[in-house]
């Protein structure tokens, strides 16, 4: 029998029907069926909707206009073609490695274009971004600035801030814990101190990291009055103007059932207040906010689909095995950080006006327990050879999965948008 | 200041000890320092010591002698060299996938020496292997059995068994979940029957597996024995002789503080039972059980080393930032299966005889507060530059880990052995 505490979860339909388009039994990605697609690329397949990037994208933005610049935050997909896509409508990017560098440029992006954070640079790798050209680089400990007088070269560098405690809006803390990033902000005049000390260290911003996937605008809207706050401090200290106060990313998506998006009308009724109290302190008066999403712009535009290779019934629960799992996407097997195992939502994109009252328990193929991307779910009756989707995979995606757990092949990757396919190669 | 929980641990040190020598202050692996091992490779590396796989190869061998023939299961480290090592030592070799074929194959394996276990087999790996020549083929459901009888070719294999609740010892149960791994115990006979009526399959075994990372020898024990009980019903049902009984791998090693290891002279005093439990039922009289450890095997004799990049101190945390973290090595940093983190045993192998009485929180370089390998471990007084080793990281490290997260360069790789670095390429 199957375990009483099952709940059919079909959370995947609604979001399906609201990012991508269904027509007839089957779900369109930019422009042409998941079935096509496939049938082109082969399975399993990373599928990338351009035209659901472009629409997070310029949605923000409006957002955001008149007070903060996008930086894509090339980590939570460093494809070339998904990092183009955001350069074409106007984003910089944010890298966090010197392979993330070459990321950036061979799509596209001028060196003034992109800024680099992160900890535990190397020292070759801040010489090679400075040698290439870099917008700013965000400096998170004083290695760094050891570092980078070393380097000698001329730099425009921010300080990354690890904000006091004091921010608690509903059940999230903003910053306080002790942190590898960035100097924490009761420190900060010491660390300015140590930036002054180095004449080719440009000083001219700061960075605050408020957190991860966040879903209540309050708790984004309080991260960032509080970073300009810090901003308004840092340029008091130095007493010259900032260029940037980089607001971090963390613009969460609705990843499980129950999840609230965004409230991204919330978000811009504070903007005018917040860009008030910038141009209200002289030395911010000329500097431009940023806010660096990556997983908001490039996440609801994924899909990780695969046929299923068997379906079995074990002991009252019905297993879809698919021909890939974990090892192409951990995020969706609760293997990233999940404290507890909630599902992503699944469709099946071939048949999306069966009902998907079928209980059905999502896995892949390795040899183990872990390998299950979701549990108790629903979807239509569905047999081996049928094509499942996982959503909300446009970012931490391929490139934060153990590609070669098992040896089984790598998953195609593929950019779609007004019916062109454009296979990525990693 | 520093959580008052914090309890800093040496268990690296003590397990260090045991695995390997130590000299003057340098940690020796394969007859090398791993400062001098490192300044070859580069950091961070994965350095896997040849002997210490032999050793728990061959003490493993002595307990089973007269029983059990091993087979290496090469999901554990997929190493040419690893799976190499292990043939010589007399292994067979336990695969996943075609890639793991091919990489038995290429590492000097007979096909006959090779068994394919796992769900998900496609009919093209399934057909891949047959054609290339495979010992058995481990049957995990009724879709296999179709694709088997499509590709019409003889084939020997055994049917995977997911044994029923019955066995539960100390605190593990064995089996009775509901699984996408084998046949339900209570559904053998249709799984026999539905294998006996394609006549190019011949049903020569069973395989039961019972868990994972069992540091427990009278749960082990009890699962093979159980696996005895199955396979004599299999043979009296199917009324012919079996070859092979597989009792499936999951011997466990210490990875925590006060995790024990598994207690092989306890196994050892059970093995004259276990075979004359086998002896005493006519048709598994010429049966051969097979063990399939991957982990006990290569985990020991691996550990992941980097250099520090930088040490900062964080309200009172002392983070040492390592050049690589959760994506070289996503096990030690919780991520991969762990309900709680705990901290594998860590090492700084360039200062062995300092005292590691320093609070240490050892982090990567990744922009996320899930890349720490061990939270408030003790470690010596260390700068940037120097080394720290994770030790048990033999199997389920680099190729369980999302190796392109954040575009890092990926870790230098070798088996060293008698004073020879042989690299691995991947």
């Amino acid at each position: 029998m199957a375990d009483p505490a099952v709940k059919v979860t079909r959370h995947g339909y609604a979001l399906a029907d609201e990012l991508f388009q269904v027509r007839g039994d089957d779900l369109h990605v930019g422009g042409l069926s998941v079935r096509e697609i496939v049938s082109q690329l082969g399975s399993p397949a990373y599928i990338y909707d351009g035209a659901v990037m472009r629409r997070a994208y310029r949605r923000l933005a409006a957002v955001l206009d008149g007070f903060a610049a996008i930086y894509y935050s090339a980590k939570a997909n460093p494809a070339r073609g998904v990092i183009r896509l955001f350069i074409e409508e106007g984003a910089g990017v944010e890298i966090a490695s010197l392979g993330e560098y070459h990321a950036a440029i061979a799509a596209g992006a001028k060196p003034e274009q992109i800024l680099f954070a992160g900890p535990g640079k190397r020292h070759a790798e801040l010489a090679a971004v400075i040698e290439g050209g870099i917008g700013e680089i965000h400096i998170e400990g004083l290695d760094e600035i050891a570092r980078l007088r070393a380097i000698g070269r001329p730099v425009r560098a921010s300080l990354r801030i690890n904000p006091v405690p004091a921010v608690q809006v509903g059940a999230m803390r903003m910053g306080g814990k002790a942190t590898a990033f960035g100097f924490d902000e009761e420190d900060l005049d010491a660390a300015i101190a140590a930036v002054a000390a180095v004449p080719n260290i440009e000083l001219v911003g700061i960075h605050v990291y408020g957190g991860t996937q966040i879903l209540d605008a309050a708790a984004l809207i309080e991260s960032w009055r509080h970073a300009i706050t810090l901003a308004a401090r840092v340029a008091r200290t130095i007493g010259r103007p900032l260029a940037t106060i980089d607001l971090g990313g963390g613009l969460g998506i609705p990843y499980y059932e129950g999840d609230r998006p965004l409230d991204l009308d919330a978000v811009a009724a504070a903007i005018p207040d917040l860009a008030a109290s910038m141009r209200s302190e002289p030395l911010l008066a000329g500097a431009r906010a940023v806010v660096e999403p990556g997983r908001f712009l490039a996440g609801p535009a994924g899909l990780y689909v695969s046929e299923i290779n068997a379906v079995k019934t074990s002991r009252g629960v019905r297993f879809l095995v698919l021909e890939g799992g974990m090892n192409h996407h951990l995020a969706a097997s609760g293997n990233l950080g999940q404290v507890i195992k909630r599902n992503y939502p699944v469709v099946a994109p071939a048949h999306m006006t069966a009902t998907p009252d079928q209980p059905a328990t999502v896995v892949g193929p390795l040899c183990t327990p872990l390998d299950t991307l979701a549990r108790d779910t629903g979807l239509p009756a569905l047999a081996a050879g049928d094509l499942v989707a996982v959503l909300q995979s446009g970012a931490y995606g391929l490139t934060a999965s153990p590609g070669h757990f098992l040896s089984h092949p790598a998953p195609a990757e593929a950019l779609v948008e007004d019916g062109r396919i454009e296979r990525i190669a990693r």
